[in-house]
């Protein structure tokens, strides 16, 4: 079986340890939408052990607090679907009340033009922000 | 301001301390469906104590520990959102490759007709699944 999250990086790397690693995803809707992709196949969170869950959900909040932190978002989305792709992975996304599908998830249908939002440096800058939020 | 998070316990009720609860949500295309609601109105994960986190993440992967030993489901989707109610909930979703969206998020256009499912005892059965996850 080919596992794109296996084969692939699927992002522009922001940090990676042994275990995990965020990348920043191409969305230009959303520009800051970052993944935590789990290195090892592994379907369910609760087929982690604790100490693995406890890793990967640290990961995923210094994330929150980066983007937060970089782009002031009104809200954030945490999700781990894995649907189509059941290798562990979480979505972080900062919305905006004027985004193109605010207040509904970004999965579905739009409720206005997207808007052009800034891209550039924020790969840098989430960077800077997430090595503070994980040391 | 009013919130119906803070105003309703938003389901019926499977499991609660005095920080959080559990509750089985009324979605007849999704028996099963769970919300973990943190019972402060708190808006993000990142606005909790690092303790906080850490238990109502050992409460979300208790519920869905106990929807996989009760219901069997193809894939679990576990999400925080809040856009519209901005107080910290999580969904934890029993997926099945059959249901009205699969591989698609519940929150995206239908690609099927819902089939009927079982939703008598899921209540009991995912009380008793929880007590022993939570124990």
């Amino acid at each position: 079986m080919t596992c794109e999250l296996c084969d692939h990086a699927a992002g522009e790397m922001l940090w990676q340890d042994g275990e995990c690693r965020v990348v920043l995803v191409d969305e230009p809707d959303y520009p800051g939408f970052c993944r935590v992709i789990w290195n090892a196949h592994i379907k369910e969170m609760s087929d982690l052990t604790p100490l693995q869950r406890k890793h990967l959900m640290s990961v995923v909040f210094a994330v929150e607090q980066a983007v937060r932190q970089t782009l002031a978002p009104d809200k954030i989305n945490l999700a781990s679907l894995g649907n189509v792709v059941p290798h562990l992975h979480w979505h972080i996304i900062p919305r905006y009340r004027d985004d193109r599908h605010f207040p509904n998830p970004i999965w579905s249908e739009a409720v206005r033009e997207s808007r052009p939002r800034q891209s550039v440096g924020i790969a840098p800058a989430l960077r800077a922000a997430l090595e503070e939020a994980l040391a």
